[in-house]
């Protein structure tokens, strides 16, 4: 048995979500069945994040223990022949320890959220942005993400169906800055809760349209209270970007 | 009768070129019945670029001549509205002087053309970029590039359909460069021949996969010929990405 570490690229769009889902195409579904395509064998993969229908990702990384003996450079590209023309490409393969696990071994997840801020509608990026016309303040945004950063009770943020056990994070950076009519957020912990960095994304929007005042983010936090949520951003902008292991 | 310049973002992608066609649905088409359905006019729109099926523009230069009277930014936003689902948008409009032409007015353009160099095949950017598998040296194409700045007859670069009268044209700049896996490609001229942008960048590829010398592209250049054209590089990596008017 060998266990063989991926790196995922998918376009969210097409997909229920990264997991197996009974009612939808999901990543996890079309990369085992092309395990299976090429192994004969019925292989389980698991990833470092769990995202949602419609969220994307540049860089998710996933295990799966396959017998045969395989080398990796050939499972990626014969992973990647047997995806087509589904949106998802394997860009990297390595052999880990059989202890390595990509959710597990996580130490940290970085997420990014891109709003495209103007009027007219998307064309190149439509469906992997989330456009809002009316201007936004990125440094009021940036100011008030702020409040956020830390260890806190997250329990506004989080979506309902969270299943974690615990509503304690510890949120490492939070970061908003504008590139031109492109306003990118940018998230850093060790783990998430369930729509997490949706819901602080949609909040901070109200802060940059001007509807919330900036220390209303830090009452929200403050409430623990799902119903003192300002606005769930949209899954389509956001991405999975990085996921680190311990060295070694 | 006002003249409104629009600049114009598209995916090519679903389009048979910028210019009408009777075989289908075209850029100028879509902003020309939009314009009708608001005005009751029929319009006729005028481009600084005629970009082929499959060809994008992150700000193409067009204009339009409407009797009734209208406010700059409700016709933008009236042409965008009409214009959805098609993935064309309106990015700005302003009233020009009536002697200003889209098309003759120009005296600058400038083409971007985006190869992804991976083995993975692409998800997020289907259908806008070249993937090339095997590794390019983009410091060769970028060498291999400048012996085709100047003032040249670019019959070599040049559409078997090309309907310019004079195959003389200078080019202002080719640059290569790298950024990550992306290896891309801009040009500067004052106007170009039809496909020159992409047979250049097809000749370099082979140049960055080493199945070219650098000078055979001096060569293939000096043969004034297109049958010593290396490759003609696909449409769906193509963006014209400026025009540029006097000032004033």
């Amino acid at each position: 048995m060998t266990r063989f570490a991926l790196t995922l690229e998918f376009d969210g769009g097409p997909f229920m979500g990264l997991q197996r889902q009974d009612h939808g195409p999901s990543v996890q579904q079309a990369v085992e069945d092309a395990a299976f395509a090429i192994t004969g064998e019925k292989v389980t993969m698991h990833s470092a994040g769990r995202t949602d229908s419609g969220v994307h990702a540049l860089a998710m990384r996933s295990h799966v223990d396959i017998e045969k003996p395989f080398d990796p450079f050939r499972l990626m590209e014969a992973l990647n022949a047997k995806m087509r023309p589904d949106p998802v490409a394997v860009t990297a393969c390595e052999v880990v320890a059989a202890d390595w696990h990509a959710r597990f071994s996580c130490i940290g997840r970085r997420y990014q959220y891109r709003i495209r801020n103007r009027r007219a509608p998307l064309t190149l990026t439509k469906g992997q942005e989330w456009q809002i016309a009316r201007p936004l303040d990125e440094q009021a945004m940036h100011r008030a993400a702020q409040f956020l950063v830390g260890r806190h009770d997250f329990t506004t943020f989080r979506s309902a169906h969270c299943q974690a056990k615990d509503p304690l994070k510890t949120l490492d950076r939070l970061d908003v800055r504008r590139e031109g009519d492109l306003v990118l957020v940018e998230a850093d912990a060790r783990s998430f809760l369930h729509h997490q960095v949706r819901s602080m994304v949609g909040t901070l929007a109200l802060v940059g349209l001007g509807q919330w005042r900036e220390e209303q983010v830090a009452q929200a936090l403050a409430a623990r209270d799902r119903q003192a949520l300002g606005l769930n951003a949209p899954a389509e902008g956001l991405y999975f970007v990085e996921a680190i292991y311990p060295a070694g």
